[in-house]
């Protein structure tokens, strides 16, 4: 069974982990789902990143968000960063996560859209894990039923 | 082999799409490389995102980038997004491509970062290509030893 | 009778788009209302355009707004963008509308500035169907009335 | 013929400004070439206006960009602003041209899009001169076939 | 006795508008309050401009703040500008009133400060009044009184 | 005769301050010109502050502009801010300069624009010089003259 | 024992104040708290720098935020600033406090971020009074328990 | 003898590094110059930090600058981070350093300036070692006299 991390950087972000943690559990994803901060606890995330079988990593963090470049920076693995909007809009957490050097990639989804995040993680695996290319035809399929309609 | 899509939304992208080519083949993924626009060739653009057997597409785009965003409402495949700065620096493609609908994702990397769209996609494909991995792995040890440096 | 067609993204712009409405029908001009996602709904949205007899559309949509421009590509006929104030106070959706690339043109109005779409796209029509014109004398002549007042 | 009109805010706008009206040409379109300063020399331009028979209106301006507005304020005609990048990108002009108050409607393009103006102009014409719609459609093919190539 | 004109662009502007006199009759300065929007009735605007005695006109205006380089296009006085947060917290407003074109320019205040606007008039007129100029150092004296403080 | 000072913040500043002081001697005003940094020789600015006979005072600055602030706490007469373009466009300066506290009142002119600067200063001593007037109004006539051409 | 100050520019900043004074106290450091601002009171805030014996300062001031360069300007000491967020969600502050010109360095904390001036504050006395170096562990020892958890 | 860390964050950053090394030698700080990457090279950068017997770290980067708060979460003593322009003005840099979440402050100067960055740690030094404030008086006083001119 697919395996996802999902990282959060403070107990604040805690309704934004919730929400991607459901939609991937929608697929049948198995979820990882920690609290840690890469500036308050940096050695317990290196171990927590070098411990884990997960197979992509989504980490959440506002303001000076580095906690899915750290994370990035630490695995081979594809990385998703989630920018949350603490103070002026988000826009702090979503340049600090999408402007990454060069040579250590971040998958960056929109300011505090947790779904998008649980979504890409599923296409992702779907590569390798094939049945999930169905469901996510499905819950794409659900989506736009609710998506398209004639008011007048 | 593992099969890459590299669109650019004009051929004044054709810089950074080259960047992105280069890299991919550097780790033996096969590249098929276009020059589509999501607002000028939809169609075109419909017809080969149907038709390509892509395992994971990167689109550049500048401006009011709807290319990635385009890719992505007609494929259950990963899409990375790559804005270009054209206009003030950049941001008003980066927030064409990241700020996407919950739904349908992009994974965004920063303004003109070809490299990390490239790394990303072999990430995403080492998933399945277990052979990636290691490539990566060297990749990164090569890039480590060029970023550290006793000066005095 | 004159046509214009009015999209919305998602049902939360709803009371954007009704605003709309409103304001073209007081000028008489009849108004195909819908609500089709550009990335959620792609093939109802191409459909739909193709087959809508609509003279003029207006496009409503929030974050990274494809809509207007998505329709803009797929027709001849002027297209109206309003961008919607989701995050970043409607930044992002004002730059994705805005920022076309040359050879398609949308024609932007103010965030959530509905009442401007609707305006637009009558004195648009008004070279056709000049009875409009004199109708949008009056409206502004009304709104000119409670534009001016001697406080003190 | 239809008659469009074609107003730059100062002789530093020039290269902006011939732009447009060589691609209005382009369509057979007739066009009224002016330097108007909204700022400088209102009076002329209110006379303008008032005297033009022009059926839509252009306005290029930089900066504080009052000129649209201006002369959306005195014609019930449809005014495209096109927004110039003097300082801070053109986010000042951008955010001066689009955010009109409710009532009074500046139809925006893109920072520096003098070609998007021309051809909103031509659409918008179009309705009324079914004969631009032809011209029109030609030009996207044309345009279309330099936006797509395959490199790779 | 030295007079100022108030202008605000909208009835959504009278709080602020209200702000700016009370402190002006502080000063034992008449004020003329006007609505006038310069987008809405322009004419008006005009005609009052032409036909006012004011020595220094205050203008208020929220969006494309058109309003205070309208009165300084049309006047030799100086002319005050106070931008209004109506949307993405006034950086509209405030870039289309102090980014006015070399030749007529626009004295700009912060935000919403309507006590600035007032006090930049006094100062401005005690050049020729200069009983102001006790009014205004008073004034200050008593703002210092409350803008100091040991609290531990 | 009317007396104005020009405080620039460096001498990197020069071009932008000699520009204001050609402007102001053009209309017969005397100026005052000087290079004091608010925060490396705070004590010099407040000598001259307090010596200086002029009756009003334009200062430049760049990045966190405080110079025309520290003037304005100095003095009850009227201090003209201009923002220079150092960082990121001069919107560092134009925030620092604008967005002055309650009470302590900047006439800010935009970007870079010297030549408004010394307008506004004419038109403020205007008031008092009537004289200046006349030539305010020649002035513009000329500017005028320049901003009106019929090219097509 | 080490004495930090605490300046905050208006009484509006209090509780951000007060949050950093409970901080500083809680590590034992002695705290000078005063309501003084830059603009207003410049002559009370000269001299209360000249007096302090304080080793630390830390400035609150949002908008134009001048007192933190101000403080620096007049004392070798560090200065430590904090934007407060009262416009455009503190970005003004912010860019006043940071960008200081070469020359006079201001320590700029995150927008609010009132616990970080305060430990910023600690972590420097820490240089000669080494106890508060373990004092300093201890907090981030107590935080960071709180900021890991496995929640799934 | 005091001694600062200086690390940059790639090669391209030598430059300002260079900057930031000559200040503190001309205060006799004797300086450890490194090149790490928070990101490429994070056990190189910890194991420096662990090691390192400076007493200051400076730490310059750009886009995504995560350098300072890595540095600030895995060590007690001051860290200066400076803020590099590489994309958008450095604005990306600017809240990426400066947003740090409470808890783990780091203390930013102005986008590109090394100067401020040695100064701060020169004037944090001196808490410590006092003969440094005698230099850095000088130092002021040196750049006092280049800071004030009579030009006319």
């Amino acid at each position: 069974m697919p395996l996802v991390s999902v990282v959060i950087g403070s107990m604040s972000d805690r309704e934004l982990g919730d929400k991607i943690c459901d939609v991937l559990r929608k697929f049948g994803v198995e979820v990882e789902y920690r609290v840690i901060s890469a500036h308050r606890t940096p050695d317990k995330l290196e171990e927590y990143i070098r411990e884990s079988r997960a197979e992509v990593f989504i980490a959440v963090a506002g303001l000076s968000a580095a906690l899915p470049g750290f994370i990035a920076s630490r695995t081979l693995k594809p990385v998703i960063g989630v920018p949350r909007s603490v103070k002026i809009g988000g826009l702090d957490a979503l340049l600090s996560i999408v402007q990454m050097p060069p040579g250590i990639p971040v998958a960056c989804v929109g300011i505090d859209n947790g779904e998008n995040a649980a979504l890409l993680a599923v296409s992702i695996l779907s590569l390798k894990y094939p049945e999930l290319k169905e469901k996510l035809a499905k819950y794409r399929e659900e989506k736009a039923k609710r998506s398209f309609e004639v008011i007048a």
